[in-house]
C-alpha cells in the first residue's frame, strides 16, 4: 500500500486513534469528569474532532500557536497549560482578540500574577487564570500549603480584569515508574493538591471552579477524582513503547508509527539501514528504562504491523537508522528499496518531527491531516 | 536586546558563522582541496552564503528537499550523501528536470544500482552517482575491497544513463573519541578508503573525478588529503558543545543558541525552569559522553553569552526545561519573565526543532533567516 510513498512518512493509524479516543472517552464518563484532551501530543484539528468525537469541547494546548490554531477553528475553550510569562501576554491577547474564545493562562508566580493583573487592566483585556500546584513533580507549580497560593489566588480576586479559574496540577512523575499501584497513589497526591488548594482558597472566599488534574498513566490508574473537576490527557490517543513499557497499553493500541526504506546493508555490523534516522524517530529513549529492547523504536512489517521477531532501531544519526541483526538472513527479507514501520519510542518526540500524517483508515490510505508544530 | 522577542528562539551569531567559516575555508586552501560544505547543518541559503563567501559552488545535502530548495536558489553542484532507493528516483529527476542543475547521487548496493539505470533509461535522464564506502564507520557502504565496489561501478560505467562519479566515504566514527590522534587516523583511514577504492577502480579503466571524504573532526585533523578530491564538513558553521567536548572548537566558537524565559521557580528542587524543553533543545546529548555538565546546553547571559557559572540544562520535558541549582540565590538573579541563551548540545538537533534563525551581528538583532527542514 505504500509503494509509492516518499520515506520518512509519519503514519496515523485512524482506527486505533478512534478505539483509544473511545476508550477514555468511557473513562472520563465512567468518572462522570470532563476529559480536556491536551493536543499537544497530536497537535491536529482532525485528531481533535475524532478524540472528541466531533465536539469543539474543552481542550489544552502546550503552545501559544496551538491555541491561535484551535481557536481559528472554532474551540472556545483552551487551557496554555505551560506557565505564561509577560513576554507572552500580548500574544495571548491578539488570540483572545481575533477569536473571542476563552483562552486560560496559567502561573505559579507572584510577579507574573501582578504583571498579568498590570497589562490586563492596561490593555483593557480579561485574562483568565488557574494557578500551577505542584503535587510531588517538583518541576512547574506551587506546593497546596505554599503562602504563594493564596497571596497569588488573591492578588487575581482583587483584580476585575483576571477571570480565576481555580487550579491545576500535573503528576508528571507518574512516567517515572511502571508500578500501577505507585501510578495510583501518584494520582491521588494530583487529586489531594487541587482539592487541598481549592478548600484553602474556599476560606478565603475565592471559588475554583475548575480543578484541573491529569496525565494518561493517572487518569487510567487513578482511583478517586472525587473535588476534580477535569483531567487532562493526551499521549493516551497514539500511545507509543514509553506506554507500553509501563503497561499502560497495549502493543496493539499504538496508533502512530514512521514509515521508512531500507537504504543500505551494512555487512559489516551486520546491521539494516534505513532512512528513519534521529529526524524522523527523534532520539528520545524513554521506553528503554523499562523495555530495554525498545531502542529508538520497535520494527515493524509495513502492512501487518507485526514486530519482526527481535528487530528494533539501535542507533540513529540525523537521517540514518541502524537496525542491528543476529541473523543475516534478515538482508534477504529486507532488500535496500523494502519498508518498515516503526513504532515510536516517544509518540510526541516523534510526531514532532513532520509536518503531517499519512492516515490509514482499515488497511488503506485515506489522506493527509496537517500538524500545528513550533510556536 | 531581546525583550520583546516571543521564546523559545533559535539564535544564530553571525560574526561567529563568519569567523567558522572562513577559517574552514583557510583550511581548505592550505590542503589545496574543495570544501564541499555539507548544509545539513545549517539548512539555509544565507548561511550558505557565507560558508561559501558568496560563491554558489559544490555543496552537500541530507535530503532531497534541501536538493531542491538549493538548486531553486541557482546551486549547481549538489551532492544528496545519503544512499537513495528508487521510491526517490522520480523526486531527483523533479529536481534536476526543473533546476538543470547537477545532482548527484549515492549508493552501497548493487540492486540500487541495477534499479537506477533502468529508471534513467526508461525516463530518459541522466543520473550522476558516486559509491559509498565504509572506512571503519560501519553504517552506509561497502569496504573498498568489496568485490560489490567493482560491479557496481561496472554497471554504472555500462550505462549511458549514469554519470559515474566517483567515490565517497564519511569517518563519521570521529565522533565517538576526544583523542585527536584518533581523530587524525580515522581521517587517514578516509583517505585510504577512497584512494584505494579509486586505485581498484582505475584498473578497470573507470575514473573517479570525485574522491570525497569528510567530516568536521577528521578535515581539522588530518595529516594528509592526497588523492582526495573534496571535503565535507557542516557543523564547523556553527560548532556546539559535542564539538567543543572533542576539543575541536572553542567554547567561544559556538555560533547557535537557543533564546529562552524562565517561566518558573521550583523551590523544591531548587531548579529555575525555562521555555526551553525537548521540543526546542532536542534531547539529543552526545556532547555528554566527553562534557558529563553540558546536559541538554549550557546556560548563558543572553547578551554577554558568558555562561551563568556551573549551570545546564538538566532535564527536558516537551515544553520545560529544568535548569537545577545549588544556590537559591538564583531565584533573585533570575526572575520569572527573564531570559537566558542555551549553547547547545548538538547544533544539527537543535536547529532542526526550528523554521528560521533570529540573525544578531555585532550584539544587535539584523533579521530573520529561513531554514528548510523535513523531507
Amino acid at each position: 500500500m505504500f509503494e509509492t510513498i516518499e520515506t520518512p512518512r509519519l503514519v496515523l493509524d485512524k482506527d486505533r486513534l478512534a478505539q483509544n479516543s473511545q476508550r477514555f472517552r468511557a473513562l472520563a464518563d465512567k468518572h462522570n469528569i470532563l476529559l480536556r484532551p491536551h493536543l499537544k501530543t497530536a497537535k491536529s484539528v482532525d485528531v481533535a474532532a475524532i478524540a472528541l468525537n466531533g465536539r469543539k469541547s474543552a481542550i489544552t494546548v502546550s503552545t501559544l500557536k496551538e491555541a491561535a490554531y484551535f481557536a481559528a477553528e472554532g474551540y472556545g475553550d483552551i487551557l496554555y497549560a505551560v506557565g505564561i510569562t509577560p513576554n507572552k501576554f500580548a500574544h495571548a491577547k491578539a488570540i483572545m482578540d481575533q477569536y473571542k474564545g476563552s483562552l486560560t493562562l496559567l502561573t505559579d508566580n507572584v510577579a507574573v500574577t501582578r504583571a498579568a493583573c498590570a497589562f490586563a487592566e492596561r490593555e483593557r483585556c480579561v485574562f483568565s487564570f488557574l494557578i500551577e500546584l505542584n503535587s510531588g513533580e517538583n518541576r512547574g507549580g506551587i506546593l497546596p500549603e505554599s503562602p504563594d497560593l493564596l497571596e497569588i489566588a488573591q492578588i487575581f480576586d482583587a483584580c476585575p480584569a483576571i477571570d480565576f479559574k481555580g487550579v491545576l496540577t500535573h503528576g508528571g512523575h507518574s512516567y517515572g515508574t511502571d508500578s500501577r499501584a505507585e501510578i495510583a497513589t501518584i494520582a491521588e497526591a494530583e487529586r489531594q493538591a487541587v482539592t487541598i488548594a481549592a478548600k484553602r482558597l474556599s476560606a478565603l472566599s475565592i471559588a475554583s471552579p475548575i480543578c484541573s488534574v491529569g496525565s494518561t498513566p493517572t487518569f487510567l490508574l487513578g482511583q478517586s477524582f472525587a473535588g476534580v473537576t477535569e483531567v487532562r490527557a493526551g499521549v493516551y490517543m497514539f500511545f507509543d513503547l514509553a506506554q507500553f513499557s509501563r503497561k499502560i497499553c497495549q502493543i496493539e493500541d499504538i496508533a502512530l508509527s514512521v514509515l521508512a526504506s531500507v537504504i543500505g546493508h551494512a555487512r559489516q555490523g551486520p546491521a539494516v539501514i534505513i532512512d528513519g534516522g534521529a529526524f524522523a524517530l527523534s532520539k528520545d529513549d524513554s521506553a528503554n528504562r523499562f523495555l530495554p529492547d525498545a531502542g529508538y523504536g520497535y520494527v515493524c512489517d509495513p502492512v501487518t504491523m507485526e514486530r519482526l521477531e527481535h528487530l528494533s532501531v539501535n542507533e540513529v544519526h540525523q537521517e540514518h537508522g541502524t537496525i542491528h541483526l543476529e541473523d543475516e538472513a534478515w538482508f534477504e527479507r529486507l532488500p535496500v528499496g523494502s519498508m518498515v514501520r516503526i513504532l515510536p519510542n516517544h509518540a510526541c518526540a516523534t510526531a514532532a518531527n513532520f509536518d503531517n500524517y499519512l492516515v490509514v483508515e482499515k488497511g488503506s490510505i485515506m489522506g493527509e491531516w496537517p500538524r500545528v508544530n513550533r510556536w
